[in-house]
């Protein structure tokens, strides 16, 4: 049987796999930093190389940016997209670092064997584990199960701007595919494996309330002036009720109480509420009332206040009263909520609730829908079933608090359903000093892709 | 008649009374920076030696900090201490001045002719009015007129640090006065000279709410984890209802409405609300509803948030869920407000709004009460006739929205009354470039004071 043969290819190759992910480790592909423009270019050549090697027809193509890597191989349905992003945050503090974040060592640990290093889970790590499923299953079967297309991009951690531009231009060849598979995301827990159909939309506002023209002496005009850190603080509190909803007018036009069943299936994950809290000092779930933390986070809207700032904020004290006081303030949107209009009647209540003699600016801090995947698609359930042969536990259909625009990039301009799998461990440290990958992550995700694989072929 | 004579020779001698004041403002006697200590022992030094100069018996006595100016002089009822400081605000941002503020110069303006440079207004022009009608008096009358106590200070601007520590220690010598004058005031306007009989009180408090251990991604948490911005908004909305009242349980004990008469002289000083509402860009006063802006600032406690920083404040935009948010409130006192029982009761009702696991820390920033002067007294009484007959408008009582902890001082260590009458201007910019003091102020300051001392020992 392939499937068993390829599997055991992969069990056999782990160590060359890690020697080839070192290599990629290895090369300083922080986008966001000019300086390692040349170094982002080098690891879009190394994919290319080692995807024509595999026989690939593959190129990097530049950009206003970094280079998109592209690369066509194989026959049959279905015709699948593969995206990973071959860039990484920076590093510093690098001072947290044990050692250098760009000189890779897999390491013992507790919990067993980790590759550490800037990348390894965020997202060269992921990004490989299909790259090693592909070159394993063509070893057995000499060739390709399916027709398959990569697309590595190199700016997701410098907010992605060339890849609109470059779907945009390329939407013949790109849109060909029946469905893409992002690896990006990570495992429910260390045993249950997950597929996630629900990613949250992001809309962000920066509002500044200005009273008086200049900065008053509170002893000479408190009292009688208006002083916008109060307008400001009546507003961001009166965007709650006492329930926790939020209230701006017709803010849950479009969000729908999930079904019975995904909230079953939620309720068999265990998921620790009150562990999940006490990691971060927390006991008491915040939001609407009545509802469990994962509904909450995965399929709740929600209204955080993620900045303010106004009057003297040094050290000491001044009797100041301000001109000026503004927030940064975000919505994670779900179902399909409109971020525009929520944008506009979230506007309109500011502007209502001004005083008289207040004005307002807003800020425009982007406006993203959330992607809501069609699990209808037998696709989702074959791949569910071929995760859950690879892991302890039954995969899940999970949501996502965060939000990952390129599901959404791909269904609106591609129209793409995508497929988020990925392996990653909540204790992997992305985006701060001592990222890690597990190496059973990365030796169960290469066997993930090839169960899949083999189960979306059938 | 005696006081005529005195008037007489003060406008005889404005020319040298100017030139002795521009000596004084070229001493660059800046308290608060280290740098400019010589200076302020100069200036020091060179009050020590006018006071000398007209017989007082004066020294510079030095403290901790830059030295306290003592002189004595004089027999006869009533004691009367005169109080005013011979330090000033630094000069920056010096590029706004019009020329070096430390070589004054006497300017024509529209108003009429200004002296201007760096402590005209505050308070060395303030503090020269005094001693200039002593000059006079005694060059009239070769004597003085009762006995008199100066007392000069150096750190007034700079929080007066050695303040406390040298009444306490000189408590036998400066308790002694009858009445405490202090020059460090302003006229109600161009042309109402005023007495300050009401000062409000200050209590600052730095609240800082924690909600998680560590900021967090909203993404990941947003919804479930509590947001210490939201909480402290909440708490600082709440702090006022909606007719503009302070919420903190028994804030209004020792707040009396004040006497009609009080009200109707008030009203009487044709105070133009929307003018200095306008003036800041404001329309709509914002305290108590039903009362006028001169109630507000001078009779009415106040709270308001100084300053708030929470969250992710510089340019784009963050989503992270911060762990702490913090504020820096003020309340201004009246009557006999009670500092440490509201900071009780506020730090009481912030702890009882907050979630159940969120924590807060209170930091203080002093408190210190009203001083309302007893104006039964009847030198008020006298000095109020006294001052309206120099000016075109008769002279009120005023109350001030400020707070001027001298008198409080001198009330609370030496048992003293004070009476503070002033001449400054609101335009005469002190603190900031371009201070000035009109030369009318001057002169008509000296000639007032010469009249208050005369009304007094009748």
């Amino acid at each position: 049987m392939t499937l068993d043969a390829v599997l055991a290819k992969i069990d056999d190759n782990l160590d060359p796999a890690l020697d080839r992910l070192t290599k990629l480790l290895r090369i300083k592909s922080i986008s966001t930093d000019p300086a390692f423009s040349d170094d982002c270019q080098s690891a879009a050549d190394w994919l290319v190389q080692v995807l024509q090697a595999l026989g690939v027809s593959a190129e990097a193509r530049s950009t206003d940016g970094h280079p998109m890597v592209v690369g066509h191989v194989g026959q049959g349905h279905p015709h699948l997209l593969f995206y990973g992003h071959y860039d990484v945050q920076p590093v510093d503090p690098l001072d947290l670092w044990h050692h250098d974040p760009f000189d890779p060592v897999v390491e013992e640990t507790p919990k067993g064997k980790v590759i550490r290093g800037r990348g390894s889970a965020d997202d060269k790590g992921q990004l490989m584990t299909f790259v090693e499923a592909c070159r394993a299953w063509k070893a057995v079967t000499g060739d390709w199960p399916c027709k398959i297309t990569f697309l590595f991009e190199g700016e997701e951690e410098s907010g992605s701007p060339s890849l609109v531009p470059f779907l945009t231009k390329h939407t013949d060849e790109l849109s060909e595919p029946d469905l893409a598979l992002i690896c990006d995301t990570g495992l429910f827990d260390r045993d249950t494996p997950a597929i996630t159909t629900m990613l949250r939309g992001l809309l962000g506002e920066e509002v500044t309330v200005t009273g008086p023209t200049l900065d008053l002496h509170s002893g000479i005009f408190g009292g009688a002036a208006t002083n916008p850190i109060r307008v400001l603080s009546k507003i961001i509190a009166s965007l709650h009720d006492e329930t926790g909803r939020i209230t701006v007018p017709g803010f849950y036009d479009g969000v729908a109480e999930m079904p019975e069943d995904i909230l079953a299936q939620w309720a068999a994950l265990g998921f620790d509420d009150t562990g999940f809290l006490r990691d971060v000092g927390l006991s008491v779930p915040a939001g609407e009332a009545g509802r469990s933390v994962l509904e909450m986070i995965w399929s709740r809207p929600t209204c955080e206040a993620n900045g303010i700032v106004g009057g003297y904020t040094g050290d000491g004290f001044k009797t100041v009263l301000p001109s000026k006081a503004s927030a940064k303030i975000s919505f994670r949107l779900v179902g399909t909520q409109d971020p525009l209009k929520i944008r506009q009647d979230f506007r309109k209540m500011v502007q209502d609730a001004l005083p008289a003699d207040c004005s307002v600016e807003f800020g425009d801090h982007g406006a993203g829908p959330a992607s809501v995947m069609s699990t209808d698609d037998p696709a989702f359930e074959k791949a569910r079933l071929a995760l859950s042969d690879e892991w302890p536990k039954p995969a899940a259909f999970i949501g996502s608090g965060g939000s990952i625009p390129i599901a959404g990039y791909f269904q609106d301009i591609l129209g793409l359903e995508s497929m988020l799998i990925g392996f990653g461990c909540d204790d992997d440290q992305i985006h701060s000093p001592n990222e890690k990958y597990d190496v059973r992550s990365f030796h169960k995700g290469i066997r993930s892709w090839a169960r899949v694989i083999n189960a979306l072929t059938k």
